[in-house]
């Protein structure tokens, strides 16, 4: 098994998963390959052998050794997100595209058509958006990211499609609570005004309260992940993209369940301060998806945001060990 | 003006229009740079002067080459086409991705924001299909050719966004009456039918005569390639893939508007000869297109099958001149 990405946040929380299920479709999982541009941390307590792999998967031939062992799952999780992707043209493209191209050029090569999971995101959807997005809406991305991810997504279906491996692509909601320190991203604060008052401190909240977006918790992204590996490729067809689902709330609504979950002093410490900048992006972010396709294939998200906050107590802050962050 | 795929059928009617015009966007047209793998054809008794080059876009330093003369419109016409891209997965994705991400790359390095047109089709969409294709269907393509396009699609939009050049990427129906001779294409006898009773020669339909296809006319996506090239791309907005008008009839009405055009003993020679394997592809293609957008933005084609049957006899047929194939 091999997983890409596999020091950033979902995929180190992937690779928990995997070693404490010691599973994966019905079978012991016997070895790990953990690959990112920096060393994934090694799994300790465990019976299954582990490689870490630094590298960069655009550069030739890293691609091919990665796949030399013949993983019969491949999570490919690597990229840059969506801020970098569109500050630095060269990398998004380099990481996003090309890396991705030359790994499942790789696995073409070595013609043993494994399954393949794709992280794929709905920064492929660009605005105007219905009030609700069907599975089939059209993908128009206003991002380099959003770009890149549809082409890999493009490409995914047509090596599927040949038979030169079995692909899998999810396009995953905003996840929310993300552990860690607030960033500057421009989604930050739909996690950052449940994490920061859940530790007594102060939030801000940048967008009206009635903003509506869809999230789901890195561990329903993890159960995406574990899913997308057991389903059946034939029972999915030819479109290998589908919309996860998840929790279609408003600002209000988040706030509310914080305050159901914490206490109203919590949900008092988050500050109202308009910023037209952050205003300016997320306007133009899809709201709620329909998400049918991926719940008749059985992915499983959160059904209410109260859920997804008490996910992020029991394996963040709960029983005093250090959170993976 | 730069010219890419200039060999090939509809590269080599767009230059003749372009001579014959001497004007593009309401300029005079001085020079015109023609790029082939193999060389094409001069135009004659011109004041414009014209350069012919040679080469695979998808050479490290050939797109550079070529743009060094900072043409204000580029027509990227060159592509294998879906029969070769299917049989052949390096030559596909090296011409038609490689090559088209080349040329983007090369006009993005040059920083001058020129009018980019480039052929796309409506391979990118894929079955199954409502009656009538809406502006905004979900593109499924189920052929790498389709793939390919899709991809260059994405980039072009993406690249157009930012702002490196302004793209128009035009989806052509099926080219029909395309002149020549008959080539294994399953699209083939589309034109066939009609190409080979006006000559007084047999031609074979192996597919139902209830089967109902969009066409238009070589004359008619040379007319698109001019139009992309005319308008304002602010006025197109970010999603600019456009699916381009036609005319949608059943291979039983492609026979009638033949009967009309050029009589019973033509429409006649049509020899019904079931071809399963034909029928196998036919049956899952695209079918009527709304193209609304398109047609609002100016892009004129065909208003009767009829019609596309004279533009051919007027075109390729007509005052003994040899015709264009």
């Amino acid at each position: 098994m091999l997983i890409t990405g596999a020091a950033g946040m979902i995929g180190r929380k992937l690779t928990g998963r995997l070693v404490k299920d010691g599973m994966l479709c019905g079978r012991k999982i016997s070895h790990l390959d953990l690959h990112d541009i920096v060393a994934a941390e090694t799994p300790s307590a465990t019976a299954i052998t582990t490689n870490t792999h630094i590298g960069d998967l655009a550069v030739p031939g890293a691609a091919e050794a990665l796949v030399e062992a013949r993983p019969d799952v491949i999570f490919h999780l690597a990229g840059v997100v969506s801020g970098e992707a569109e500050a630095n043209f060269d990398l998004g493209y380099r990481v996003n595209l090309d890396g991705t191209r030359a790994l499942f050029d790789a696995l073409r090569l070595a013609v043993y058509n494994p399954r393949l999971v794709f992280t794929s995101s709905i920064a492929v959807f660009g605005a105007p958006f219905p009030e609700i997005i069907p599975d089939d809406f059209h993908a128009t991305p206003l991002t380099s990211y959003g770009t890149q991810k549809l082409m890999g997504e493009a490409l995914l279906c047509d090596y599927s499609r040949r038979g030169l491996f079995d692909g899998i692509a999810i396009r995953l909601p905003t996840i929310c609570v993300r552990p860690g320190k607030p960033n500057k991203a421009a989604s930050g604060f739909f996690s950052g005004i449940i994490r920061e008052p859940l530790k007594g401190e102060i939030a801000v909240l940048p967008v009206p309260r009635s903003v509506v977006h869809t999230h789901a918790s890195p561990r329903s992204a993890v159960g995406f992940l574990i899913r997308a590996a057991e389903i059946d490729g034939a029972a999915v067809g030819p479109r290998r993209a589908l919309n996860m689902p998840g929790v279609g709330v408003s600002v209000a609504e988040q706030i509310q369940a914080l305050g159901r979950v914490a206490g109203s002093k919590a949900a008092a410490l988050i500050r109202e301060e308009p910023d037209q900048s952050v205003w300016a992006i997320v306007k133009n972010w899809p709201t709620r998806f329909e998400a049918h396709r991926a719940r008749e294939l059985g992915f499983v998200a959160e059904t209410s945001f109260d859920d997804i906050i008490r996910a992020h107590i029991e394996d963040e802050m709960a029983g005093g060990s250090s959170p993976i962050q």
